[in-house]
């Protein structure tokens, strides 16, 4: 297949959210106690939320920067792409970088919300409802068939969060982000009943759960003076936990329809593993007492999860040892790991030397994420105006030069960003006049 | 190659120490405050030192028992086969399992033997020092050829555990047994400048490192309530952060000749991580400044580690993504992992499968071994009497059945069980007189 071909969908990309999210859907009571983006005095950009301050670090929005500038510290949000918080902008970048569709994982809440669970419940889920009605109406809703979107969890209550699930199904979303793995954040295990609700939801509904490495809290650290190499080497390992965790748990036993995604969880490592439980199983089996009806682990493995992958040669040469409808490709904009705007180039290297035919490649690139979304963006964009190649003569004069920090926010659309905050102070000062 | 004409040099075994290892090798003055091991009234063998009781866990001797036994439970040694403590029987079931040689890890002091670790340094130093006397001069002197031998290290000095490197290698012995992450036990990471004294002394001695799974005490758990399953096939996390960790250390930079092996740690990842190194490398090292004088981290990694499989499909599928001269077999006795006595059969299996080359089934079933540990079988057994098929032919008559728990009993032999405790007893009799 030639490059201009491909019709890319992709699994895990991020929002850094703009100010004013709460400004249509929060009832007006909760207005004045929710997160605000606060601009300080260094030019960075905080959400401020009762004694939390979140700061945007600059990896997580690195798209269109040179490497040397990669790193930790915080930023504003005048110095990023506008595609990182502005939704036009977010489908021009798509476009530029032949990405039909992209499902986008929530920034300043962590990946399982746990900053808007509070001890006043019932604000908590408005904050919840709020983010997701944002997120699905307005984010989602400006360009129909190119996102797939994602519901937040409202994390501190199973039934709660079922009962979100079943309401934004309503509204068509399927997805919804959780931790990797609740103990860390103080909640029950994976291997409890206490999450029964939330399985039964996720059948009910057809919805996909989510898990993106790091939404536990909790990162694979070895040592406190290990140079950050390490961590960024090991952050797949939360997901090899996550995955062990849940195959060998109760849930895929009571909920055999359950599906769940290792988000940024890469995928050469997935034969192995699929050996060791396997191993395990054969070796262990008869005082662990586990019993998958006579189904070996890995093929209950392949039955529940999705894995994904950006580049990853080794996942692309093993994909049939994974299985080949159980992987999507990613793109990870506009975090460090995003390859924008070349990722096509890539990936089609990497296809290109396993030899993989038309039909994997299609299976790969989008039919899989179709089907276990259940996201149909045809229905919207026709095939012919979804491939890579199309796309990007559609994005003919959008400007994705890599610029350094400095040039981007000279050059930044200030006045959008303006704009964004002029509504959310104009909200905001409404509700406390 | 045809099955019996393997060569089969394991580098991962393990021993479960017979009661008498103190008695020729500990200075009198402290006899009396050595280990023991002392026989419950439930019929299990511990090991008393101080405040610690360690029992054999079931799980590390299951070698020709059932599955159905398999367990966490503990055991006395007359449960267990004789070759789990007992040389002459070990060798006796080396030959049977076709084994050549093994490295074999200590038990009950831990991996990394911490448990001599106490505020008298002096005499930790003695109990070291008698455990490496007897497993160098007695465990592996009983049999030249047939055993790799493997130091303790004095884990709470670096200073004195250099000396021990040294003091060890005159006597032969070029591998040390080390904890994957000092940090989990209270001492400092591999980052800092205090463990230089032992990477040098590793240098000078051309000595590797061996950090077992498990060594540093920290397991991959996922909660307190996860099966065991979880745990077992987690098991080779460890070792993944522990590459990860020294990678990108300050170690294999200023130590270039160091080299590491990642004991149990299995095959089938490493080709995964070498790429997921190589993209760190790739994405981040403008702002983390990792400087490998140009070389790429994969073939750093390849100078420095070695890595060893049971039988692991995946790995041997990817053995040249790994690196071919960095692989080696183990075989695991008496642990649950164990293949003992048909280990030769499924390697061999896994080989076929695979069709690895002869020249490189002798690289991972030996040679690797050799070059790695300055270790030369054939100076004391002839290449013709080493193959699977010969020393099986000399192991005619040795008893191999598969025998449940109770029946085990009945048949080990006691009256060198009894011996052992006997010449114990007879030690400490004549110090406390």
């Amino acid at each position: 297949m030639d490059r201009d071909d491909m019709i890319l969908i992709s699994v895990d990309d991020h929002i850094i959210e703009p100010p004013d999210i709460f400004v249509n859907h929060l009832p007006d009571r909760y207005k004045k106690d929710a997160p605000r983006l606060v601009r300080s005095d260094k030019g960075t950009d905080i959400w401020q939320f009762r004694d939390n301050s979140v700061g945007n670090v600059a990896l997580n929005a690195v798209a269109g920067r040179p490497k040397e500038e990669y790193g930790m510290e915080p930023q504003g949000l005048d110095e990023i792409r506008p595609g990182c918080y502005d939704v036009d902008e977010r489908v021009a970048d798509m476009n530029a970088g032949g990405v039909l569709a992209q499902m986008n994982f929530p920034s300043f809440p962590g990946f399982s919300a746990r900053l808007f669970a509070t001890e006043d419940s019932d604000f908590s889920l408005a904050l919840v409802r709020a983010y997701n009605d944002w997120h699905i109406d307005e984010w989602c809703g400006a360009h129909p068939g190119r996102f797939i979107p994602m519901a937040l969890p409202a994390i501190w209550d199973a039934e709660l969060c079922a009962r979100e699930i079943r309401r934004v199904a309503d509204k068509g979303c399927h997805s919804l982000t959780f931790p990797e793995n609740p103990v860390p954040l103080g909640y029950p295990s994976f291997h409890t009943e206490y999450w029964d609700p939330v399985w039964r939801a996720l059948t009910d509904c057809g919805t996909v759960m989510n898990l993106h490495i790091g939404s536990s809290g909790r990162l694979a650290i070895t040592a406190p003076d290990a140079p950050p190499d390490v961590m960024i080497t090991l952050q797949p390992i939360n997901l090899v936990q996550a995955a062990a965790d849940l195959i060998w748990s109760r849930v895929l036993k009571e909920f055999p329809h359950v599906r769940i995604a290792l988000s940024e969880g890469g995928t050469g490592w997935i034969p192995y593993f699929l050996d060791r439980i396997d191993r395990t199983y054969e070796m262990h089996s008869t005082w662990t007492l586990q019993d998958f009806g006579g189904k070996l682990p890995s093929e209950v493995f392949r039955e529940h999860f999705l894995t994904c992958f950006i580049s990853d040669p080794v996942g692309v040469k093993l994909r049939h040892d994974i299985g080949i409808d159980n992987i999507c490709w990613e793109a990870d904009y506009p975090h460090s790991d995003s390859m924008w705007p070349d990722a096509p180039e890539e990936l089609h290297s990497v296809l290109t030397a396993h030899d993989v035919t038309d039909d994997e490649i299609n299976k790969m690139t989008h039919e899989n994420a179709m089907r276990w979304y259940s996201f149909d963006p045809f229905a919207h964009v026709p095939r012919a105006r979804a491939t890579v190649g199309a796309l990007r003569r559609a994005a003919e004069g959008h400007d994705v030069s890599v610029k350094p920090r400095s040039k981007q926010a000279a050059v930044a659309p200030s006045e959008k960003l303006a704009n964004y905050h002029r509504k959310a102070e104009a909200a905001m000062a409404a509700v406390r006049d």
